[in-house]
């Protein structure tokens, strides 16, 4: 039996069992940040992200944008927990035919962004590759009263996005704007009861709140916002690497929320864990969203 | 130009350059861990190190060792630094066709070396790839008086290593012990200048000792132990992958150290930096020594 066969969250599920931790581990495989003890108001947020050459971009694509991917995924890993961003560490494999310039163009990529976000790059590592290969570390710190997971989503709770969905592909995977500031604002100013960001699609990485949740819930067709580069429904709903943020709020906090912001737009709502995972589609009718999305293996 | 002409050392020279941090960052790119702020008596150790199939392993090397070997080569530059691991953050690329039974040892060699120095794995990340990669990212801490770097060697400092050197690559590189415990012993009980890890070679690594203090080092040959697989002097000065590591101190805490270990061996002595790197022979004669070892590129 061959790990595809598994399939990558089986394994992942198998490694996270076989996994014990101590107490200064408040959180650890499962969520889209390691959530550590740091000091008495704080947590330390721990994420790693692997980018691979023919898997996560191509020689094609623009060698500042691939270096600004390889953080940018683990920002938004950071923002899917409410905290911010300080210290990153990059390894990088590369082939040893690699010219300077498209070196010199990745880590450009990654420091600019870093200095937008004020991430202190400090260390990593570098080894001879047959193709391109970049994992990214980003460790951040959160208030503990700040912190959002994925498993306390309430029946009753809307959900939200921060931003449109579908196309990704056509470039925006590689030039997303990491929803830092939004998750900030968001957990500084409002009660959140989950969030997550959707690398893997819409309608994935929503189950992983439900799931860790023991929850169901409701999406509203006409409520989806599409990207300009979406081919359609499907598309939104499967296609991942939109790294905008999911999030679920009680009723009251919704209200607030959109009172005070536009950007942030409620597409559903949190059922009970019997009612599974349904579309309302823009007829009235109410039809079960199938679970996929992607997967590596 | 590609970057084999500039060599793995000239680009992260050049990387480390471009990288501005804030005061959060006592140490950045540049030594075995960066030294981040943490609390008012600890810094916090971060650590990348990326293993890539046929450069740092082969198929036919036992999985299990190959997990053991990501996490160990880990918490070797958290030994170097004189801290305690704590975390550890896994990524891991693996071909579609990889056997479950495969997969699986190489996270229990992981697993089994995390137990055994009390290193909670909290997270990671898992990618298709078509060799397999591995990178670790280990956190730990270290009391502000026992953070041990590379720059703080001084003439008349006594230089001594952990064990003994050359052959790592008839096994010794996958089965090495990571020298967490030795280290915690030397920072508690004893004032040392610098310290560095053995991975690309004992001359190597020492000159990252030498050129951080703007010092100089005479090591002599009759002292340096050979493992029993080294084939000679060369393959123990150049051969690298040992993870051994080589500290400095004061002579005074020299004899102290002697006193008490009979397990940390003096193999030379610091020296002004103008009498650069040399070899007193088992002849009695000085001769300089030439500085090369492991490079990607």
């Amino acid at each position: 039996m061959n790990i595809s066969k598994l399939g990558e969250f089986g394994l992942i599920q198998r490694i996270r069992q076989s996994m014990r931790t101590d107490p200064s581990v408040r959180q650890g495989i499962g969520d889209d940040c390691a959530v550590l003890e740091f000091d008495r108001t704080r947590y330390l947020l721990a994420t790693c992200d692997m980018l691979i050459e023919d898997v996560d971009f191509t020689r094609r694509d623009k060698p500042l944008l691939v270096g600004r991917k390889s953080l940018a995924v683990s920002l938004s890993d950071i923002a899917a927990c409410g905290g911010v961003p300080k210290w990153a560490l990059v390894s990088i494999g590369l082939p040893r035919r690699t010219d300077l310039a498209t070196a010199g163009r990745i880590f450009s990529g990654i420091r600019r962004l870093a200095q937008e976000y004020k991430v202190n790059i400090v260390g990593g590592d570098m080894s001879a590759s047959e193709k391109i290969v970049i994992d990214v570390c980003c460790l951040g710190t959160v208030e503990k009263n700040n912190l959002v997971l994925r498993g306390k989503a309430r029946p009753g709770d809307v959900i939200f996005v921060s931003g449109a969905f579908g196309g990704s592909l056509k470039g925006r995977h590689l030039s997303f704007v990491p929803r830092v500031r939004e998750a900030r604002y968001l957990v500084t100013h409002h009660k959140l009861h989950a969030m997550i960001d959707v690398s893997d699609g819409l309608v994935q990485d929503l189950k992983h709140i439900l799931d860790a949740s023991g929850t169901g819930a409701v999406l509203f067709e006409g409520a989806i916002p599409l990207a300009k580069e979406a081919e359609g429904l499907k598309d939104a709903l499967y296609s991942g690497e939109d790294f905008e943020l999911i999030f679920t709020a009680a009723a009251r906090d919704a209200q607030a929320i959109l009172s005070r912001r536009k950007d942030f737009v409620p597409i559903g709502a949190v059922l009970e864990r019997g009612e599974g995972l349904k579309l309302l589609t823009r007829q009235g009718r109410s039809v079960a969203l199938p679970v996929r999305g992607f997967s590596h293996f």
